[in-house]
């Protein structure tokens, strides 16, 4: 199993290399009827794509998606969405250097251990490039949620040391700066302490945050396929992810029941609302009907110029100073691909769970009739 | 879907409520010829029994593992192994008073919205009591993992505001307190806050970590099926788990390519080794052959005696005590659970990894004729 | 993986060897709501027991199944709904004789070979035995699509070269013979035939047919999950059997495209029907809203007492005489465990269909807010 | 849930419509380290391209499938595999009559009635076509089995009433008539009566039958995955296909069990042979070694020239006259479609077994250190 497909019921599958002939994607289970096309998902590759300032890589990638299959008259058919992003600006000789060399922090040599070899050119199937698909099939995912009335929102949390302050939280802000951070002043700050790491050749983590809007509760099921556990393994499953959290997360470990319990409140119609949302939008693994927030921690990109030790895939010391095109940061290209991560799981999950309630079962068939 | 299955070849499947007659689980996929028995199971069940310390609810469990099926002479058969632990002190009358009102934090009123209606005793399907069933089944992975030469260790490495001393960290202290704590004097420090809190009738959060040795190189798969994509959803699917980070984790997020990344070495007999480990053994998904280390953040428990405001099934306000008997942390009882967790998923993984190289199976199936 | 769990939303897991505890059943995935009890189940179950007729062994199994989990004030919870039928009449010391040879037949020489030992009481895990367990989870399927007017009805079509005549076909008469056979006058032919075979301690085998009335169009998915695949796939897991076949099936390859098309006519309410039904209900996979009308082909008991040449463990030749208790036909309580691999295979699929539909899906969320 | 994907380790999921772009497949879990060139997949697409023979469609399909991802300098990587064949000769026009009317035999009336409109053109996602995607799948599956020593071989049986004489069996023959039947004398007549009725504008059915070499004792799991369930889904998922037996099959079923149980006889090196092989070489579930075989039946091409009653989208009578270019009989392209389904699912199950037996799995991973 090289673990290319995601879902249950609305399952993605993506393959590509990042310097084969192209990336994809087919989307199987998006529901018929609903009106796509190429530039729903171009407005999302637009965000992931690189060349666009000096934070992000140089490489100019088309980033164009082409849609295969599975869309007639400009409605999805029920039929596999097939997608693809070709390749056009390779430059293979630039990573020729890494053929028997283990660069640090990336999965050379854990390729190498489970398969044996590896196509070695820019990191193939661990590329960041192989994100391209999962942003083109999380654009479908989002168009589908939208119907429903439901929206994914990421950001730039924080950039190396320098978070977003609450106060100054704007979310119009987000595309006003290179680094998709929703306050101007902090985005200031963190491009700044960005440009002096870049001049050392060095690079910097941070955190992207999210937040999923209109999701209506019962979403997600007890035990193992729990809203939150299934968002955590869609977000861990993005290349450079080392940590997970819903809610007030790692923060919750530090307070109190009394603090952390969200109060329920009366709310319109007699729903039921929440006085405060430490929970972060899900109970029991199940959504509540508040927001869903979560947070993705990304590491440093581990493609530096700096020289570092390390070794050669015969055991040999040797040093490594990694030239190509890098971005200093991996946050504000990731932004999008936790959006289309989220949009995914949501989707699945939402299709799922029309199951769940025996009367919704019998009243969605007498219908049909 | 009610999402009670968990893996691709090692299979398990959960069932069974806190005030049932039992829970239980069916482990599929376990190798033929494993010896087992169940001592084995209960060495496991001991250690996430209640009633063991005042920081523990007093609860009388039997926790007593009987195998139904898959086992003969000593050794597993390669079938299902069914087991189940019966419920003996249910004490239905503790839980009556909260048929029509919603507990905070507890996830009565999510059940309701996907259900329309729910077994109020004791939270049902959404009770800790669920987790025995996954000690069951991972004290199974772990007898297996050791044939393997992998062991599974966790350990409360913070409660509250207190954290384990990393000078101090000696795993032989672990079961010398009632915290698990790998350091007898934040054990102490620790102990002594729980009991104020406890005097406030409040509860408290924590961090367990967890060390995983041994796990060869090449385990895990490039894309969706990550390792610690797997990890974050089998922890992630744990009641009270809101975070999960893998090596430095968030603290990454803060750091530099320059101090992230992990310098390889030349270790023995041509084998490749690690400087450091900031990313917790895991690159590209894929583990490198050190040490694995994760950490969950666990909520404090949401049962708490204190008076709460919250509101009716039919969306009244209303107050709540919930008076029962509950552990006012929920990390001592939880470190054996995270230890199954991660038992069970690195077992399947072990498994799917082996079909990963050509030359192996065509070896493979040659010893077989 | 040992294969003991089959569906994708409305998921069912066996385990249990015909000697050991038991054989049990877990169903996860059955809406909430359902009335259920325990008498549900056991009408199904009461219609494979054996020792009911000189055509079925004589064993007195108890075959009372125990409802452990999922039901919870007569209704189903949307928990996984746990069932045990404890295993009372073992009589062990029966089959100790054939723990070195292979029966003929018999999954003895192939259990070996995959697992490299055997649990040898009574066939172990490949027993008819477990066929128990799909009863009961069958029993709740049944029930469920009870509730959206679906039934299901399985019968013996033919024993040995006994074939039900068209003409005579009258499904009042299935229950008032042993064989199960919708014809009065070939099941008297076909019990005179059975008893002639058992003088000569020989076996016989047989074809149940089996209609399922009520499916509406478009239940099961085009290529891989189609829904005669999918039935296939669920019948062809039983232990016997040998042949699938839908519509005119084998017949259908001698016949011509002029004749074997289903001509469509207009029906009632702007209602497509069809004036024929060579098809057996299914199109490309998909229902097309006529009966589904099934075959499966099951061979003659392997257990017959008549000396038979094999060889032991050790690759030795020898004879053997199966002594124990065995039925002499399969058929007559296989037909049961048809109906429930043809309603669990049905309620799975009606509820993967719900999603297929953007406007479905878009009315059911806005129903739910 | 579309259902485009199969499979477990070995994971295959295509995409295309008819009259789209084109036709594809992914293929995710191939092992690393397989040579692998597109002329292995070519030599099996032009087995299935039409355009060969009066007795298949003039329709002039490129058919030429090229390699996106997955192989680097010659091997394969443990990548997904994606490949695509592009449609060259569409000709819309031929179908935008069926638009708005049922064809009898054909998936239009079941596809509205799923997704509530469907894309017309040829056929759409139920065409023929996509078993372009499934023989390049398959021809990957092919290879690898050849590396362990398994070859998957079908042919024609029977077309219409006439049947290969078992006498006049011969392998070598299959390649030198138009209908791929492995007996002259047969396929003549056979070649006559398909004659006789093309000229009636009418179609006509027929078996394939196929044979899987050197399958070693052990593969298939029991209960719900067993390898002729796992087989029967494969083959009956494809489009025509209404029925499927194992070995003897419905024959069986008016045999005895003297006559149907297959002797174990004493053979090579330990060896365990059997007499005969009335159970196909799987028993239990469970392959035995011996050959494995297994027959499809596929009804006549539901396109056929004469005029036929039906009704249109809105539920008006008509009469359609399908004047395209089609095959008068399927079963001739099928051969190698049934050849690509038991090859995958070999494969698949083949890596599976792999983890069936704890000493294997211990001598595993001893010998990767």
């Amino acid at each position: 199993m090289a673990g290319s497909t995601l879902g249950t019921i609305w399952k993605v599958t993506t393959w590509g290399e990042s310097h084969g002939k192209g990336v994809g994607v087919v989307v199987d289970g998006c529901p018929a009827g609903l009106p796509l096309s190429e530039s729903d998902i171009q407005a999302y590759l637009n965000r992931r794509k690189p060349g666009q300032s000096k934070f992000t890589t140089k490489r100019q990638e088309s980033d164009e998606a082409e849609i295969l299959s599975g869309v007639f008259e400009g409605k999805t058919t029920g039929a596999p969405i097939s997608m693809v992003v070709w390749n056009t600006d390779q430059q293979s000789k630039d990573y020729g250097n890494i053929e028997d060399v283990y660069r640090p922090g990336h999965a050379d040599f854990t390729f190498d251990s489970k398969y044996g070899f590896r196509d070695y050119r820019g990191g193939g199937r661990s590329s960041g490039r192989e994100t391209t698909a999962r942003v083109a099939a999380g654009a479908i995912a989002a168009v589908f949620l939208k119907k429903l009335g439901i929206t994914v929102t990421a950001y730039a949390k924080s950039v190396g040391p320098y978070t977003v302050d609450p106060e100054r939280f704007n979310i119009e802000e987000r595309d006003n700066n290179r680094l998709y951070m929703p306050d101007q002043e902090t985005a200031l700050k963190a491009e700044a302490y960005l440009e002096e790491m870049m001049a050392k050749t060095d690079s910097v983590g941070g955190v992207v945050e999210c937040i999923i809007d209109g999701v209506p509760a019962g979403i997600g099921d007890p035990v193992f396929e729990k809203y939150d556990a299934a968002l955590a393994k869609a977000i861990m499953s993005m290349g450079a992810v080392k940590g997970f959290e819903i809610g007030d997360g790692f923060a919750a470990s530090r307070s109190t029941g009394s603090e952390n319990n969200d109060r329920f409140l009366p709310g319109k119609d007699g729903k039921v609302e929440k006085a405060t949302n430490h929970a972060g939008g899900i109970l029991g693994g199940i959504s509540d009907g508040s927001q869903v927030v979560f947070r993705a921690a990304f590491k440093p990109t581990p493609s530096i110029a700096l020289p570092q030790k390390t070794v050669t895939r015969q055991g040999e010391e040797t040093e490594i100073e990694i030239k190509g095109r890098h971005d200093p940061i991996i946050v504000p290209r990731a932004v999008v691909v936790v959006e289309a991560m989220a949009a995914l799981t949501t989707a699945d999950l939402l299709l799922i769970n029309m199951s769940s309630k025996m009367d919704r079962i019998v009243s969605f068939y007498e219908k049909e009739k």
